[in-house]
């Protein structure tokens, strides 16, 4: 068995995975970010103790530690070099919770781990997989020839800040037209209420009325309406455009794309997979399978779990 | 030592080289296009053949024979899938070239092969490199985990059609915004050209009077011609929006610019790096060093001579 930990800005969550991808118990406790590192990681120490405790599984049956953390990451060194929503900069995070078990230790980013998972109870033999996850910003994770593929210097798979348009919409990394601008669900969002500004009496702005969501344009689009299906349209269209460059960069076997939005299934992947049918610069050869991502919440889980696993 | 073929358009180039890189023997015969694919393959042998009298090496001391070719492979299967300049469509290459010679053979993508040969030149423990080249189209060659990553499919690193705007110039991929329509050598006359047409009397319209080519914007802009500098620095811009995806997305070591325009050297390399140090998403780490190509015309010939040595 590998305990997996998922620490978000918000919550820390645990999960003790068997070597089949199934987690046979989970957990959770507040981050209270911006604490010194020692006490936000002996209170990841006390959940993994916790958890054994409640399951009564022994540390002797664990194979390994896996943490996810919310930035860029050291994995060779084990190290959180920068994670500025839980104000970490240079956290020897194996090192510390080495001083708590002294079971292997591995660290990675969130995104990464979250792509290691889903690939974990991938079917078939695949050798390369690019993950997406829409949400805030655009983030991902790439499998190459089996492994987890982070660059040399961890922060690898940045795919959001892929630049798709030359002089588009500025980022917040100080770019612009940067990917995640125009294809994250913030970007959907922003996309839904500037319809909204120009058409204030549509339908769309009728549902939007008491807060937009990226599920407004969405949800109204399915029931027919013009506008909601154009906003979509447009969305995805963008979305469609970095996925394209990133299946003629790597043409991995498998394109995925996770986020919450991603429970949207063939209403979100069918209109992508139509533009890689006329878009993708590939002759006469098998091309990249695009499908949605499966395990939710639980595939940084899984992936942090999986971390010492590595298939 | 190794052979390697460098089968283009209008030439086969043919090079006996070294484990070290070295080439000690070069020979190049007309490829005749449009000929059956045996004939061509005939020709081939026939080089090779001469060039191992011309230098009494026995061909018991060849260990292999790479074959790089202008379109898309199975290189596993030893096939050229599809290569529209010289008329291949599922030409056999490797078994048609057994029947000349006993020793392995193997066959790439010729710009994959270019990429293998600067990489196999390269000093340093280096495991990740993007190469890309800038010429009629833009393409490119990837090396992770020090070897050549050529997708499952065969058809990876088609970097020219990267998505950098996403209603932008048609591509005759038949997508709109593809990189190479911005950052090729053919775009840049394009750009030149345009210049021109809006100032016909300017200095970039007197220096190009006789015909534009891809260095007469370089020329005049190194004389410090302000328009010429403008369309210098807006085809740099381009180029870089590019490298900054490809950055962003695998966090290589190395990122390596080829073509004959990579001689412009520093002037065109500098600007990319600055571009890279206010773009790149990436903090606290070791970034990617961006540098031009070395081997020239024979980074192709070394490359597929190296397929069969791949470090």
């Amino acid at each position: 068995m590998y305990i997996g930990i998922d620490l978000g800005g918000t919550n820390i969550k645990g999960g003790i995975v068997k070597a089949s991808g199934e987690i046979i118990h989970k957990d959770m406790i507040p981050t209270n970010a911006g604490r010194e590192y020692t006490e936000i990681i002996k209170d990841i120490a006390g959940l993994i103790s916790k958890m054994l405790e409640d399951t009564k599984i022994d540390i002797e049956n664990i194979k390994s530690i896996g943490v996810g953390n919310p930035g860029t990451c050291d994995a060779e060194n084990g190290i959180v070099i920068f994670a500025s929503n839980i104000g970490f900069q240079n956290v020897p995070m194996r090192e510390e919770l080495s001083k708590y078990f002294s079971v292997p230790i591995f660290i990675e980013n969130d995104a990464n781990c979250a792509a290691l998972g889903e690939y974990s109870v991938l079917e078939g033999d695949i050798e390369n997989m690019v993950f997406i996850t829409l949400g805030t910003g655009v983030g991902g994770g790439l499998i190459i020839n089996k492994k987890l593929y982070t660059g040399k210097n961890g922060t690898a798979a940045e795919v959001g800040h892929m630049v798709i348009n030359t002089n588009g919409n500025a980022c917040n990394c100080g770019g612009r037209g940067c990917w995640e601008t125009y294809a994250s669900v913030t970007a959907l969002i922003n996309q839904t209420k500037e319809y909204i500004k120009e058409n204030p009496m549509s339908p769309l702005a009728i549902a939007g009325k008491d807060g937009v969501t990226g599920r407004t344009a969405f949800d109204l689009a399915k029931k027919g309406d013009e506008g909601a299906k154009k906003v979509v349209k447009t969305w995805i269209k963008y979305i469609s455009c970095g996925v394209i460059s990133i299946i003629n960069l790597l043409q991995p076997e498998v394109l995925m794309i996770g986020g919450a939005i991603s429970k949207e299934g063939d209403y979100l992947i069918n209109p992508i997979i139509e533009y890689q049918e006329n878009n993708t610069y590939s002759q006469d050869v098998e091309i990249t399978k695009i499908m949605a991502a499966r395990l939710g919440n639980d595939a940084g889980l899984i992936g942090s779990a999986f971390l010492g696993k590595q298939i």
